[in-house]
């Protein structure tokens, strides 16, 4: 079952010019930031209702997010969903034909299991489907 | 005060083909569509948890929809946050600098009323403010 929106991923160029400017429209202080390794980036999240904004720097020229920015610019990179049970909804979602980037989650930030279905599957919309980890 | 994130907006080419992914998606039958004249298009909306995904087709080929389309493809277009005085708020961020697409509030659908903060103030996020009318 898919609960809410966990967050909306941001590809940024720096992270402290872009936290600076989310800092002003959310009225929040500067974040916390975190470096994810597995994903070669540094990121920061500003809590928005049950949601967050995530803001995503590069940590290397070659990860996903450089190559989001340079065919792109900066922007929403994408949506992220918070499930009950990431293994069903895979299970469901490739019955329906949907692609995945990543068939069996992996371990992401802030203990959630996460999994990407193929944005061209969706519209070229990049959804990331995450699972607290008990 | 920002409240929530109230819709992200998904920018399709066939409304019908784009329900009928996201219905599949989010385990919902297949939405209510709604013409909204002041921005040339045709919505749907997917309600998660406290926020919505909002597929929108454009109804004409010269709206900014379908420029969208034509310049990055479907995809991701903006995210909507819910204010809960949206004169007060764009008062605010115009003082920090930040600039937008309209400075007084339009009627958007739904009974709210939007403005849009300009993209090139938000690192290439296209911001709606919406307030709910009274």
């Amino acid at each position: 079952m898919i609960k809410r929106i966990n967050h909306i991923g941001v590809a940024v160029k720096s992270l402290g010019l872009s936290s600076d400017l989310f800092a002003k429209i959310f009225e929040q202080p500067h974040p916390h930031t975190e470096n994810v390794p597995q994903q070669n980036a540094t990121i920061a999240f500003f809590p928005v209702g049950e949601s967050s904004i995530e803001l995503i720097e590069s940590a290397t020229q070659d990860s996903s997010i450089s190559k989001f920015i340079d065919k792109r610019g900066e922007g929403i990179h994408h949506i992220c969903l918070e499930v009950d049970d990431i293994k069903k909804e895979i299970e469901r979602l490739k019955k329906h034909g949907f692609q995945f980037v990543n068939d069996h989650p992996d371990e992401g930030g802030d203990g959630y299991l996460v999994a990407f279905l193929h944005p061209k599957s969706t519209n070229g919309v990049l959804i990331e489907l995450a699972e607290k980890m008990k």
